[in-house]
């Protein structure tokens, strides 16, 4: 048995906990300073007030404050703070946690440089001053959590510079439905499964594309599958770019395929395609955080400024420039379709 | 204006006289001799029995027996049979076309050879008596006839051995809804888009497992995209096995989303992931055409082939490998899903 302490109890690190608690491990769930009602919820009957699930009896749950507590003789720690918690959790956490214990983090997204490169959560991290020597690994691939707590059969990859260590988190975690490869790609795996909540976006905006055109509830399966496939294009030049392997974008289009259907990614394109601006699509989803955001506009702006250093055309990024454009510039939904057309004279 | 002659009047080359009527060109649409009654109820009132959708007024009508008729002065063929009907598209229809006339075919599908490589019906043809020395190119990418016929923004690719031909049949069906690109890769497009087929059976055994623990209608996302991933992940092999280039993974990504989504295939993986044994789920279907069971089970015996010649380990397509075992060993539908974990130590 090891005892494992989860930071953040968001709807993903809660739903780890399952798959944790089930292999005997003792599992600790610590909020962040946004999770306060949760914890309250979770101490008085288990039940996840986000998540709507109720955890397994014996999970040990704490409030920030407590963090410390639930650190002390950990084997390990599973991060779970969303991209809005990713200065907090360079601040506030990773001091804490003592240099031989493994980090594995589920927050998925990029950060784009002024030399319009991309880093990763993992490699931020590393570079902080509380993240130095920690082992930071990661979690990545098509996974919602809702499926996860229900035990659908999920399959991800662990991503992390340590096989070995690698190796130990995954039997941590390994249950019957939750399958798990591991890869010292961090950048693939990352890239891949940062992009997919951008490229979602561009996908779902035929979702409303197609409800504008003949009323809310048509379902048009070529739009959808036109975009599915120019953001794959898309999705394999930039892990090009990022040097990440080639292999990754199996969890990048898996990952793309459950955000089209499961997230909330899927409200903000389908409200843009039916015609909301950018501004009255994000007053009808108030309150909600929306990684898709972050990372369309973040990666937008890596590749704007590989265009003006000469590196890269954006013109290569249609489907990207165009979401871009539309929650950026307030531009209105207009499909570039004959830009995704493609000559190939091998 | 040209002239296009359409030799198969089934769902596809029905829709595809959408965009080439809509260009200006005469159109002539030949039933095959199991079109007889689709050509009959056309030249009634130009509604497609089967297709459910109205034709243009203005397209002309053959039955089989007026196809010399029908080609006579046709600038371009469009090719439109199933996979049933190759044989006898090289046997009747091939020895009649022109050899200055290009033709364009909408079939999918692949054939596996002795020494376990598969061929593309292009190619196939190309060998036969009837098809020597003409130019033959196929259509690939995600598309379903309905939604085409609706005029759904589709994006696909044209493959053939000559840019310049492509170009001329590109001029004729392309339209503001309909986005082609052009490639020479014929077995890249080719084999990508005919083994989504096979893989969409596959990623849809996930929708009857599903049901079969909750109930019809029960949906989980995290189980398909799984097996989405383990899919382009097999075909992206496969990919490299025939000599196709990478890059037409986003055809077969496009076309397995679409048909997930929108075709035939999805019923029969259902049907067998709630727990019909493979006989029951056909005799469910009775009479309908599967693409699917066709090519999933020559690329299995193609791979067991190459397993065999020592070329290719079979253990690498495990998904295709079991959805062989369900419809030619009648084994239970039982994913898996550990075979699908990969380590990536680069």
């Amino acid at each position: 048995m090891s005892i494992i302490t989860f930071i953040g109890a968001g709807q993903m690190a809660s739903a780890l906990t399952f798959p944790a608690f089930e292999n005997g491990h003792e599992v600790r769930l610590v909020g962040t300073p946004l999770d306060r009602d949760v914890i309250d919820g979770l101490r008085k009957d288990n039940f996840h007030i986000n998540l709507k699930r109720t955890l397994h009896e014996g999970i040990k749950y704490y409030q920030v404050e407590e963090m410390e507590e639930a650190i002390k003789g950990a084997d390990a720690i599973l991060g779970g703070v969303s991209s809005f918690g990713v200065d907090w959790f360079a601040e506030e956490v990773l001091p804490k946690i003592p240099r031989n214990i493994p980090l594995l983090s589920v927050t998925k997204g990029m950060i784009d440089q002024e030399d319009g490169s991309m880093m990763t959560y993992p490699e931020f991290w590393e570079q902080t001053e509380g993240g130095k020597g920690l082992s930071i690994n990661a979690i990545g691939g098509p996974c919602t959590s809702y499926e996860l707590a229900d035990k659908d059969n999920s399959c991800v990859a662990f991503c992390g510079r340590n096989m070995e260590t690698l190796h130990y988190l995954k039997s941590l975690f390994t249950t019957d439905y939750y399958h798990i490869s591991c890869s010292t790609d961090v950048v693939g795996v990352e890239c891949a499964v940062a992009l997919k909540n951008a490229y979602a976006l561009g996908v779902s905006l035929a979702v409303g594309l197609a409800e504008k055109k003949e009323g809310i509830g048509a379902v048009h399966y070529n739009s959808q599958a036109a975009l599915f496939g120019q953001g794959v294009r898309e999705m394999r030049k930039l892990l090009a770019i990022v040097g990440g392997n080639d292999d990754n974008i199996v969890y990048g289009a898996g990952d793309l395929y459950v955000t089209v259907f499961g997230g909330r990614t899927r409200k903000i394109g389908t409200l843009l395609g039916r015609g909301l601006s950018f501004d009255q699509a994000m007053e009808e989803l108030k309150g909600v955080t929306l990684e898709s955001i972050v990372i369309a506009t973040r990666t937008a702006r890596a590749v704007k400024r590989l265009d003006a250093l000469g590196k890269y055309k954006k013109e290569e990024f249609p489907l990207l420039m165009h979401v871009d454009e539309i929650i950026n510039q307030g531009k209105p939904v207009n499909i570039p379709w004959k830009s995704f057309e493609v000559e190939y004279d091998g």
